[in-house]
């Protein structure tokens, strides 16, 4: 299979179930709620490592805001409720309150799963509650002004692990691919890239070091394809980078796929896309590229 | 008081003590560098509610990086050395090692304290020890190339908590000072702001509600100045900004803490700038205004 | 009037004829298609001192170009056709097509006055015909591989002048109000804004200096409120700025108007904002703020 | 010869007297600074089609400016004292002086060549006469307070045409090497790329169409290497980009050409890097790489 003269491997990427929440944040520019947004997913590219998953969903105009100014979409995931409700609470306390102008709202108002995000005994009494644009709100007063929260918020059973490898000549036609697909991805609703681009693969376990829960991926090392046997780096490819996508649903990250690979594929200097998965051991979803590419 | 027409106040900032620890992260290119020193520095606003405080001090041109690329100077502060150490691990580990392009330097190379930050292990076997600019690294095959990273850290006995308020007219200009006082302070060498801008001033405890650690620090919130007895807004100031400095010694903060009024009080609409302290009782670090900035 | 608890005079924007062309330019990526729209729209404020008047429309997004990489949409503007292609040949000639990367199409492809740009001489016979995107366009080898280019381009009779002042507190809140109507016109179809903030107004004529076309506007100065009889300062502003919109058709500036001024008001520190107006002898176009806001 | 792997070409850069003037913008904030200098300089790729030659030199700290504001440094270059005093003033007048918050300071106060930079006369007599920083300037009322600017500015004898050649296995490592370059040569003073990339290089006239004064240069373009004889694009190779500098003096080209090599060849998939001349008949200066490089 080939698309804009890239080939594409006959593969799928393969996921598994996450809990995901959406907040809206929105502050007086866009740049302090990109700042905002920034601080309060950053330490989260993996859930291995880092207390949770989460990264921007993308730009909401003023006009789409419960408070009409301009907001920036972020997603959080974790494995388990009390686990996405804790780190939701702490970054929202932290990163977000604490910051020059800010405000959130629900972004999933229509969700039937919700959890409590209880901030407004920070006011210590002189919190009090506020309409903003139809939502039920905390006012806050702060050192700025008053910090306005809405503090119930729609979660969902989503999908993390969403995934496709771009194979390029050298690490900038690689990494210039990957950098395109990313902002590709940012155009597509209910999704982010936490990481946002993977340079370091990894595999399960380990072949040397027994107490290693996980080490880098061998076969998709370009360094070592003569010394690996059984490398999946094909021949003229000198660098390849992994784009994960976590989504509120599976045509979330179909969509995401498709609108990453294509953008990728644009780049001179590509030569192959692939995907990855465990052979089915992982997770129950399937990201067939074929059919998700229309090939 | 006054510079540049800014009334002063005949105050200090307590602060106290903090490990800290520097490293420098290079990438292919400085855009890189940064992004991934912004996700490992993310959530780390405040040692609070935050696993610890962390940000930018600063680019490092590629003629002073041990491999010649640009570089990204970043900051970590906990109250222990074991968190600290366990921070630096994760954060590598989980935001740098897995971003693209990027290599690991020691930041203090003369710091008699260190601390162990291994990562090979990840190589699985096809690590190998390299020395780069002088510094003894391990080269981990990962997916675009090699990951370079050195192992052991120095850290230093630093100062966390500096820190100063701007207050102004109104939100637009105390943010624009705030903004101008966090550039100025980004100039100067071994120090760093978390938040970067602090809108929600905290004191300790609450009066009303006992289960709270810290609550809004009514006394500097503008919306609510006549309702709170000894306000210290003073009249015509509506909006109020702190800058939080951490610092690997008492000079850095002292340095950053006389640009970063200087640059804000440029700004036009601000009314007053002053700084935060718990009478002594916080800390052994004293940041007296008048000293600092000579008046 | 009010909107958003800004008093809004009840005066009018006057404008004059113009001929517009746009041109899509896309690149390997938005960032070089920001970078090549930039320099060719630069030292293009107004038409007084400039060669003709250029600015940014906005994005467009890749999956709207004719060759589906990202574009930026730019405009150009001359009081008359022949001025108009000119600069745009000389614009495209040498600020786009010596950009890496770039393409450039037609954005006006329904329009029926027309004006020819044709540098595929620039080839010297390696140049040929190639169809993009259902566009006849040429292919001119340079270093980088191929410069695709249309040479045939609508233009419009379009509107110059379209106009709003913002008047705040401070420098900082006018300012930030002026950021967030440019960042709000921005996303505005059929329009831009070629200074983009204007701080100097201008009168015709002086009242000194007989040899000047064109001398501050004494009475929107706020630093000699006191000095000029008639001052169209309110009293407790401190700063003000023009915002001056061209526009394709007359819906534009008006939707462009209406966006602007609600982004303004939403900033702090907002006091009045009103429109330039030549008592009708200026132009034949009025832009009323009472019938644009609704109010 | 090789620098960090890449072949260098032992060729020399030839270049031609050009007249300079330096002219530091400073703003409220750098951002300001950078949006009037990108639009005073802007148009201003070649002085073949443009009006002028121009670019940013760099940032200039706060502490170092005039008006202790942040500041950025502009060149501009022309051919004739005449033409370079006309553009320098239609520059300012219409892209700085209508800016926000903008002051303009000479950058050359020990040049023994000047020229007068009037625009006090914008003021229609509420000008006057202001020391800021030592410099004597005029202040002119304007709608966001005063516009601060010197009146008369030193220009020297520069050197424009300063250049190497880049060429990489495809366009992303091509011109990710170029941005690269560009970012070195920024950091050092006295010089500025007026494209600030050029993916399409010139060969003086046409050998199909005489009434072209210049056309590509076939014998540096990748996609038709097969039919040109004495093509110089060596096998492996898919893209050149050329990088043109402007300085002051002749130090200045060296020491960016120096830099901008340096950083363009620490780019994976680089191969050859060369520079332009006519052999000596366009100008006396050589810029030889193999003595500028040291090897």
């Amino acid at each position: 299979m080939e698309l804009n003269g890239v080939k594409i491997d006959d593969n799928y990427a393969e996921a598994f179930p996450n809990w995901a929440c959406r907040v809206i944040i929105t502050a007086i520019n866009e740049q302090w709620a990109i700042q905002a947004a920034t601080e309060a997913t950053g330490f989260a590219t993996s859930a291995i490592g880092c207390p949770c998953e989460a990264g921007i969903e993308g730009a909401v105009d003023a006009s789409e805001t419960p408070d009409g100014r301009p907001g920036i979409s972020v997603l959080f995931f974790a494995g388990g409720k009390k686990k996405l409700k804790e780190q939701v609470i702490e970054r929202l306390a932290e990163c977000v309150l604490t910051q020059p102008t800010t405000a959130v709202f629900d972004g999933m108002p229509d969700a039937e799963e919700r959890i409590d995000v209880k901030l407004h005994f920070f006011g210590d009494g002189f919190e009090y509650k506020k309409e903003v644009g139809g939502r039920e709100c905390w006012a806050i007063p702060i050192m700025n002004g008053e910090y306005i929260g809405e503090e119930n918020f729609g979660i969902v059973k989503g999908v993390a692990g969403g995934n496709f490898f771009i194979m390029g000549e050298n690490i900038p036609a690689a990494l210039m691919a990957a950098e395109s697909a990313v902002d590709a991805i940012m155009l597509v609703p209910g999704c982010m890239c936490s990481f946002p681009v993977v340079a370091s693969g990894s595999k399960v376990g380990s072949n040397k070091y027994k107490f290693m829960p996980a080490t880098t991926n061998e076969k998709y090392c370009p360094s070592i394809r003569d010394k690996v046997e059984g490398s999946l780096v094909p021949e003229g490819v000198g660098a390849v980078y992994e784009i994960v996508i976590d989504g509120v649903d599976e045509d979330s990250i179909k969509e995401a796929t498709k609108a990453g690979i294509e953008a990728a594929t644009m780049i001179p200097g590509i030569k192959f896309i692939t995907a990855g998965n465990f052979g089915g051991s992982l997770g129950p979803f399937k990201f067939d590229l074929k059919e998700i590419l229309g090939l």
